[in-house]
């Protein structure tokens, strides 16, 4: 009898394996479980309770999980059960849940989309009117639209059929004017689109019918890349050792997309083969590992892609499952840090158009930004490190029921309270969260503009290593342990700031930009943190409250702006090539820049503070 | 232990099948053997000698083997061995050592490729100068080739290795001076082309170096589709039985394409993923075939193709294995019955240039021709049966070793010498062997213009069906048994004839033109005829021996000039759009013309008869 191993509350299944850790086994099987560190022991969140024989636990597994090894936690890229068993994962070990952002802001759509549909009749041939099918269709087709001159190889394979079957009345789809890329028997054939945002931890996509222009359905998912890492690099890492390891990723991701396809084409009631035309964003890697395109230069300088410009293949090139001659589009990268995401942005918010000095910022995984000013556009890309997504901070976790999102410290007593994604006992804090606590660390006197907790003050004491703040007793979390603010996470918050604020003033610098007046967050950290708090830890250049906007998944909608409009696509290639590009690795001034902006800004005066902190 | 059927000479191994017949486990295994109804019993050609025990011969192959049944001869599409065993093939079920005709007549090629090849350095990329690698390629090209701006997919991703491998020096394959479409490692890259003449019976490709227009290989094998069944009819039935059989007839094709496009590389030092464009000409039901058209619509009136103009499709998508963004162009087909090879014809011999009367005849399988008077252009395509390719006669046989080609009949002793293929004993007569045996006996006066042997003269004798002439007797045969021409055999080659005649007389009707300048005779049949027997036969309209021409694979070479050149295929194109066509089927005169032309013309003086049929 084959023996599984079972991961509740899921219920998936995988063989028992004694050369496979549970990690590798679940990342196998597709369990939606987190691998921060891709699995090399470094990051302590694959915690999982195994009911069943194990191998002992290592000294390096125990010093990661600390207090919770007590418990019979474990680490599932340490843990191996050679004869099966059920293990549990608990809430902050899964990746279901996240709060995902769909929406955008942007206008109403321009509908100009790259294929239309037509419905006609086809004559039959006879005898003295013998002319081929293709022709015949053409012929046809050509009293609307005359220019159309040709017929793809799978469409005429099928074409008899679909003539004969509707006794010539078709559907047909045209692409740019000029070729037939689709026959459907009968006059009920649809024309869609799909729109992808291929995030490095989200992806969304949103189906749209490019004949009406209604949107038909917006589904998200977490990426699935991310049970082999959470961050850009260590993908790139894993997919540079082997290229059987380049094409999981890539498969994993275009599952990913296929899947919410289907989902998305079952909410509406059509079919994935009725989608004739994808457009898809993200970042430079996800561009690189999606299109099979080799990624090895983004992980070393001069960062370089394989390719910057927008890119048009064939859906099923790239393992796409929707209509046979369905293409895609991929809109221009920018640089190796700067992806076609960053682009979308720029198109979605006319950012040509802004006369004003305007910092559109993506803190999404990586932190891109651009300058918008009189017309001049210029980009770079910050390394902020995984802190705004609650990575490499102690008790830091994703967006995802359980996290603190929101930290308010009150009165003198220094009275702590924590909003809770779910409204359950917190397991973690994510990065609205860590922003939160510290800026109302900061208000409350609690921490120095340098970062230093102050001694001998309520919720203070020393930990392992050096001070930390109790955000909250054991007895009200969900994990049986105190949720502490390390000194060491304050740090890390403190680089990732550090590192965004000093590109923002160095695209000021650059392009001679005294003030910003205007800064617009995209992405879902953006749109999650609380503008007064990223101001009050320092994150923009200085800026009135009310100047700070949240646009949403903004990306997303430059997809489909581009998907359904040529024009627009149009303008997102120009917008690409016209933008400039800031490099910040190696700029003689960045890092004077970065170590100005380490300390965080002295606290407002105390009486205004409470406003801004509390949630 | 599993038995095997072995082939003998080859030593091709089947595993033994109860449930299969020897033609079917010879199909299979790709014995190249001749299968001419495909399977039905009714042809009778498929003979084999087995070794080994055997199911007892039927009624029905008894009567097909006729005396052959007593030496023990069986027709393999109604023998079975369930326990294995050797069976022997006697030369004429072999489908080897066939006469293939690969050279054509043409000029020198005007080389103007759509593919071009760039000798390169590219820089690699630099903090300062980071841009992408696609872009760094294309600013280096842009300085020879300015409007190239996109690369392909599969050369994206193989460029980051490709430039490393050989330090930025490449070599560049680009596709109609806009897209780059191969990059290979250094400077000693080629730029190869592939020209394909896909015939009913004989396949042949030319090797062709695009750069510098050298030829470097030609190479012919049987089309492997003859193992299905030998003409076009018998291959439609047995595609539209299913769809598996359809594709196995298309990969028989395509799998005979790839082999000999090897086996030419081969021969010149070079490689398959060299090669960048391909073009393809061949008849219209094989080009339905090899590309995965539906062929239904050729086997019915109105005879419509699926699709006639020019197709333009990826190599790999119909399963060439050449280089991975390799395309594959087919000439436009005109109709049902006259396909791209006849197109090709006319691009060979530039037949809208022709001011006088030409009649173009292309005696394949089909016998398409084309009528050229003062720019104008107009073709037909006669339904003349097998006969002259050596099909429905007693004792046909293809153009291989053992077939009579030739024969004299000399003297008042009527003493007949035959000219054999291979100078071994006579197996059997291919169709140039029929057309000279029928002009020999009516210039000897053995028959009338009717088609009537006449009695009581020294060879004639009766046979099962009406009298027949003994050609040889069975001792100087290679079969022991006499060979001899049936007043049936004279019958089939009459109907063909009348066809053939009929056609192009009604096409000079039609386009009124009184008399003929010249006759040109492409395809292989047409080159090992002997024009005066041609003439003799009544094959013909009125004209002057000297003025009818050979002109080899003529179709072949116009392949050739439109993968050498880019305005040749346009030249096609036009010329298949301003080609008229004339439907002999159910043409209201066809029928007329089609019995006038069924008696032989009278012979000429018997003084001036020896000189026109002696070899």
């Amino acid at each position: 009898m084959i023996k599984d191993v079972v991961f509740l509350p899921m219920g998936m299944r995988a063989p028992a394996d004694p050369e496979r850790t549970l990690l590798e086994l679940a990342q196998a099987a597709g369990v939606p479980m987190v691998g921060t560190c891709g699995g090399k022991g470094q990051c302590g969140k694959c915690r999982v309770l195994p009911m069943g024989d194990t191998n002992p636990a290592t000294g390096l597994e125990v010093g990661l999980l600390g207090q919770a090894a007590g418990q019979g936690l474990r680490l599932a890229c340490h843990l191996r059960m050679a004869n099966g068993g059920r293990v549990w994962l608990p809430v902050e070990s899964r990746l279901e849940g996240q709060k995902i952002l769909t929406a955008g802001q942007g206008g109403v759509l321009d509908l100009d989309p790259v294929v239309r549909l037509h419905r006609l009749m086809v004559a039959p041939a006879a005898l003295d009117d013998p002319v081929a099918a293709g022709p015949r269709l053409l012929r046809a087709l050509n009293k609307r639209a005359p220019a159309v001159d040709r017929l793809g190889l799978g469409v005429l394979r099928d074409l008899p059929k679909s003539l004969a079957q509707s006794h010539g009345n078709v559907t047909v789809i045209v692409r740019k004017g000029r070729k037939v890329t689709g026959v459907v028997p009968g006059h009920q054939g649809r024309c869609l689109g799909l729109a992808v945002d291929l995030g490095t931890t989200t992806v969304v996509v949103y189906l749209l019918d490019l004949h009406t222009g209604q949107s038909l359905a917006v589904r998200a998912a977490m990426n699935p890349q991310v049970t082999i890492g959470d961050d850009v690099v260590t993908r790139l890492t894993y997919c540079n050792q082997s290229h059987k390891q380049a094409s999981t990723l890539s498969s994993l991701a275009t599952e990913c997309v296929n899947h919410l396809a289907r989902e998305a084409c079952a909410e509406a009631g059509v079919l994935p083969s009725e989608i004739y035309e994808c457009v898809m964003v993200g970042n430079t890697a996800m561009h690189h590992l999606f299109l099979g395109l080799d990624p090895q230069g983004l992980a070393v300088a001069p960062y370089s892609p394989v390719e910057s410009s927008g890119l048009k293949v064939r859906a099923r090139d790239v393992g796409l499952a929707l209509a046979p001659e369905a293409r895609l589009y991929w809109l221009p990268v920018k640089a190796g840090f700067v992806g076609a995401d960053t682009v979308a942005l720029t198109l979605a918010l006319d950012a040509a158009a802004l006369e004003q000095p305007t910092l559109i910022l993506d803190l999404g995984t990586n932190g891109e930004m651009v300058l918008a000013s009189g017309g001049r556009l210029m980009c770079c890309s910050a390394a902020a490190g995984p802190a705004f997504e609650g990575g490499h901070i102690g008790q830091g976790m994703r967006g995802a029921p359980g996290a603190v999102e929101r930290v308010a410290i009150n009165g003198r007593g220094l009275k702590t309270v924590l909003k809770v994604i779910g409204g359950i006992p917190p397991l973690g804090m994510c990065g609205s969260g860590l922003v939160s606590a510290v800026a109302a660390l900061l208000s409350a006197g609690v921490l120095t503009s340098a970062g230093a907790f102050k001694e001998n003050l309520p919720g203070v004491r020393p930990g392992s290593k050096g001070l930390e703040f109790v955000l909250a007793e054991a007895e009200s979390t969900g994990k049986g342990q105190d949720l502490v603010l390390t000194s060491a996470d304050v740090a890390e918050l403190q680089l990732a700031k550090a590192a965004i604020r000093a590109g923002a003033e160095l695209l000021m610098a650059t392009m001679g930009v005294p003030r910003l007046e205007r800064v617009l967050l995209a992405g879902a950290f953006g749109n999650y943190m609380e503008p007064a708090e990223a101001l009050a830890i320092g994150l923009f250049p200085t800026i009135a409250l009310s100047n700070i906007v949240g646009v949403g998944n903004a990306a997303g909608t430059g997809a489909l702006m581009a998907l359904a409009s040529e024009k627009a696509r149009c303008r997102a290639e120009s917008l690409a090539s016209s933008m400039e590009y800031l490099e910040l690795s190696g700029h003689p001034l960045f890092r004077d820049y970065f170590l100005d902006h380490l300390p965080f800004p002295l606290p407002i005066a105390e009486g205004s503070s409470k406003d801004a902190v509390c949630a």
